[in-house]
């Protein structure tokens, strides 16, 4: 049809193959082109800064947090999403953000509950009776440890709206397990594993009426309303909770808050901070008063001491009864069995944090302007001596505040949670003063000249800052380098993008525990609103670059459904039709699928690719279908083709250079057939090949 | 309860004072704290460069990319999201991202989605009759244009997945706008506006069976699909979509693919590419052969050039026809109304990009090594001339290849889409050698002592590049110093977070225009995959800080619902109850929603607030609700209560010290009552409140 022209083509196929070797064999190996031509040294430095308008103090910012192309992240961050209900990786201290993972609410982009039968089972799992979740609010985000250090392995998140934890495998950073917990309907800080990830931890927030599925006027909050603490056992193979093995401890209706484990000298215990031991329930229309005025009544909340391993005892000789599913202890028998205390800790605290010898667990009392820090050797002397100051309403024994207080330090205002490092320093952010006040904790830890129990420096944040975190800061043995300011708010801080502004982290360095501190970087994080986070050393992770061929995510093991290419294969029997697909560069195997309308289509998807990056995704036109199949995974669908029609089919990641045309067709064929003309959605007018053409 | 301790306590109230003076009042205005003792100077730069690894390169590029704490980016990216279904907003050059804009997926941080009845219907929209969308694949971002200069007002998106597009407002950087638009399964990228946003334009994919609605099988391919181009009439004050003055052109069924607005010279004009003239429909189990074979044998496949300023005219004078409500073109009027003719172009083309001089139409022809460059003057004479070499099956005009092409560039394997400066070159991506080529187009916009029509110069990315940017590149006015390459592959740059990799932006500074290119750094996008972007400078985006008080962000105009605080009621008839409530820090008003199982609630909530930065987030236990409420605005509810029982409802944002005790209950009375210890979901006991205690 096109007469010749004057222009030569290269053959597509040599093209083609010409591209192969220039740009996947060049791909992986050569330096980054270009650079060389810029000049370079540092002679021009100066320049660059003068035409940027960057200070001498930028310009050392700048090189303290960058990190060159091509270069990794010597740490990651691995952050509660907030109401985004995900988890967020994040390499530090470039602060570049690796990966959001989809975990309690859908996400397309993985692929996770749109179709994929897997993750949608995995999202089921979260729903309890009559309830259909499609979010979260995760706070509070806890690595596996092993020896009380960080290994990689796996990571727990917990939602603070609905009672829930989700497990994600560090191997392929997805999620792989959600846990509707019994027995709680909200939680919160109480997200932390023990030293070695024999369990994972998390309480309520706010109490629920008892017994669980009861109705309950709050007016009835003291008598009906529970909180628990939940110790949610680690299947060692898998990561994955085992709740037939986890117990949870009957609480009573304070609000829990933050939690931390014990370690080292501690190791067993738990501590978990509480506000609203007023047991304040609001009715600020009803004659009351709003809960934060409520709850701000009493000089001292309490931070509750757990012995789990007591409790683990305690369950593993049959004492426990079963409440739902789960293993439980009520306040009586918590009381008798000697696994639960109860401390005073000043005025409405938010943070509870070990630190890293275990001795010491800090607190935070967000309207006292001291951090109040308590020894685990002095706790255990009090409770051995029964040296108590009474008991609370359920009955739990509170320790003598002056008996296991080791110090306190006035830090400013608004102190919530501590961080540490390995000199002996504890570093708290003070959310109403916007800043990070750095502390000393007992003589036995502190490696410096400074004084035990004395306030060191303090410097500004931008704005209010929530919690903080240092490098391995959960462990017993945190790096010195780096500390984040977890900021809720950034009003001023970045161009306005409309009234929903980003939050702001803030990356401080910490100069191997010396300091001064000194603000690095700020980073927005635009894309829900982390909580806490932990920051892992990246070389513990091991990440893995693709699946084993024909790989089962949820198990790492051979898919059953797994087929090689040229063994596709479509089978019907009646209305149901099996197909197992392939999906290579640039072509899905089969690409036409041919349904009647009322089908119901099995589809087995391998990606046979073992190319590193090479996933595949998988969408259908007009259909809320969104798969992503990574090199070698297997993945599975079924529905029900209620409407007829040609559906366009297609790979949505741009996997070559022919990514488009990885496309074919899901024709459903209407089950009867009118004349032309007729538009209604079902049946479907065939129209004859003649007809429509011009 | 408690003996009195050595501890002072300072007032709580006092301390609360204390921090809004501390912690608000310093907090807009002061300096970066901490720096100071930092040590200043850049004597040190060396030391760092050395701790940390950094050659001369390394730090010159840090110096390059670095934006200071509190400073702001100068550059503003607009993003696609891929198969998130969602927008991107990022600095340039730090590349940070400043916020993920919920578009077609629901989105819980935002509030989009998850109760709030406004962006429910936005969602909503997007549905045709019997499907049910909650995700998109965006590919292709178009802000508002005014004299061919983005205008910072609008933005638009499509989704390749389903035939549907979006607006979002720049005010408040929230989606305002769905629409599926008719006759039309599926989109590409055909996103573009008009010189003077007169339209939005957007193409069809893959055709559809045609009538639309109707079934036929791909064997009737030619006959019976069809594709379309949709010129959507944007309303001046609103920037939506009004689809009954928008009209659509009837196309051929080939795959429309990239598209751009003619500008300038070529005003009035769009011009499509395409692929797959050959018509194939792939069929590689039943005797065919895979579309990426069957759509790669031609020599030449068609850009399609529409005058639509023409096809304007010919609708306002009632020339069109209409199709499921919108005017419909078909492809015999086009013809003869002379608004539709098809040009020649080289092999499986990808990108069809329009130079800020509106002369030069750039094709990459992802089979050939080429750019060809087309003159829309001599397009003009062409079609003048009638010097066509035929027509395609439809009866289309096709023009001579050798009467149009102003020149080719051999520019290496793999060119997909162009971008340009204000120096009259142009740089073309390369997928399949992983690079980015500059060449020069005319001599006529050449501005250096460049050959025209020549290659300059070529920079390895890193790896296999989709489509890249250039600051203000589809403007008039390109400014001449970033280009961001949008590599699809990242493989190895960054530390493995499982087999699906995130995408890899990379930063390539282009020296005013002059070069050599030179790569700066590497950004991982690990939400989503973006296709194309645009960036706008900075200072052309307006976006408010605040909504007025009582805003429904829906029109940004006064809510019907809203309340000044203190104005809170609740009013029952029946079983509907309706509650105009206030959120404030730190309490809602009211706290206690008293229900009955069965009852409908109708709930407005208005954030009293008018803070900077002071956003109310609405959650409720065990439902799947989930409301972000920025200063000002309201936000409406309307649900049953099926359920009966005591539920948490909270505010989902850090919002002050006291964010915690932001909460209350929403109190579902069950409407039988049966005894303790019958659990079942309803009806629900009612414990009385004695037997509890123990």
């Amino acid at each position: 049809m096109l007469k010749s022209h004057r222009v030569v083509f290269v053959s597509a196929i040599a093209v083609l193959l010409l591209g192969l070797v220039l740009g996947f064999g060049a791909a992986c190996g050569d330096d980054d082109g270009g650079t060389d031509g810029g000049g370079g040294g540092s002679g021009d430095l100066q320049d660059i800064a003068d035409e940027r308008g960057l200070t001498p103090d930028d310009m050392r910012h700048a090189l303290q947090s960058f990190v060159p192309p091509g270069s990794y992240d010597p740490y990651v961050m691995i952050a509660s999403g907030g109401h985004s209900g995900q988890v967020l990786v994040i390499g530090v201290p470039s602060m570049r953000i690796l990966k959001v993972i989809g975990v309690f609410t859908p996400e397309p982009w993985q692929g996770y509950g749109y179709g994929d039968l897997y993750t949608e089972e995995i999202l089921a799992e979260g729903n309890r009776e009559g309830t259909d979740l499609s979010w979260a609010d995760t706070h509070h985000p806890a690595i596996s440890e092993t020896g009380g250090d960080y290994d990689g392995r796996w990571a727990y998140i917990q939602d603070r709206a609905n009672g829930r934890m989700a497990m994600i495998d560090l191997r392929d950073f997805e999620t792989k397990q959600i846990v509707a917990v019994p027995n709680m309907q909200t939680s919160h800080g109480g997200m932390f594993v023990t030293p070695d990830s024999e369990y994972v931890h998390i309480s309520s927030k706010f109490p629920m009426a008892f017994p669980p599925g009861s109705y309950s006027d709050v007016a009835d909050y003291q008598e009906n309303f529970r909180g628990v603490s939940s110790w949610m056992k680690i299947d060692q193979e898998t990561g994955q909770v085992d709740l037939a093995s986890s117990f949870q401890i009957e609480l009573p209706p304070y609000s829990q808050d933050l939690a931390d484990s014990g370690k080292l000298v501690s190791a067993g215990w738990g501590f978990i901070g509480s506000f609203n031991t007023e047991m304040a329930s609001g009715g600020n229309m009803e004659g009351g008063e709003s809960l934060e005025a409520g709850a701000s009544q009493n000089n001292f909340d309490f931070l509750h001491a757990i012995n789990w391993k007591a409790a683990e005892e305690f369950v593993a000789s049959g004492g426990a009864e079963q409440l739902n599913g789960i293993n439980f202890i009520d306040i009586e028998t918590a009381v008798a069995e000697g696994l639960l205390y109860l401390i005073p800790e000043p005025k409405s605290p938010h943070g509870a944090d070990v630190d890293p010898s275990g001795r010491y667990i800090v607190v935070g009392g967000k309207l006292d302007p001291h951090v109040t820090i308590y020894d685990f050797n002095l706790i255990q002397e009090a409770i051995a001596n029964e040296d108590f100051e009474g008991e609370d309403p359920f009955g739990i024994p509170i320790l003598s505040f002056d008996s296991v207080v080791a110090g306190q330090v006035e830090v400013g205002a608004g102190p919530l949670h501590t961080q540490f490092d390995s000199q002996g320093h504890g570093y708290v952010s003070l959310f109403l003063a916007s800043a990070v006040a750095k502390f000393t904790l007992g003589e036995d830890v502190v490696k410096t000249d400074e004084e035990p129990f004395s306030l060191v420096e303090t410097i500004q944040v931008h704005y209010n800052i929530g919690h903080l975190v240092t490098a391995e800061g959960d462990t017993v043995s945190p790096d010195d380098n780096y500390l984040v300011a977890l900021n809720k708010w950034s009003i001023d801080r970045y161009a306005p993008v409309g009234p929903l502004h980003p939050q702001n982290f803030q990356l401080i360095d910490l100069k191997g525990g010396n300091g001064p501190m000194e603000l690095v970087s700020d980073t927005p994080i635009g894309i829900g609103e982390p909580h806490y986070v932990q920051i892992i050393k990246a070389d513990k992770l091991h990440g893995i670059e693709l699946y084993e061929p024909g790989t089962d995510p949820g198990t790492f093991t051979a898919s059953e459904f797994a087929i090689a290419a040229g063994e596709e294969r479509v089978e019907r029997d009646g209305s149901n039709v099996e197909v197992w697909m392939t999906a290579t560069r640039s072509h899905f195997t089969p690409d036409i699928l041919r349904l009647r309308q009322g089908d119901t289509l099995k589809l087995h998807i391998t990606n046979v690719e073992q190319t590193r990056d090479a996933t595949h995704g998988f969408g259908i036109a007009d259909h809320n279908i969104s798969a992503s199949i990574e090199p070698g995974e297997v993945a599975n669908f079924e529905f029900t083709v209620d409407r007829a029609g040609a559906f366009n089919f297609y790979c949505t990641e741009f996997c070559s250079a022919l990514h488009l045309e990885m496309a074919g067709w899901m024709l459903v064929e209407p089950t009867s057939v009118t004349a032309v003309g007729d538009t209604a959605a079902a049946p479907v007018a065939v129209v004859p090949a003649e007809e429509h053409l011009h």
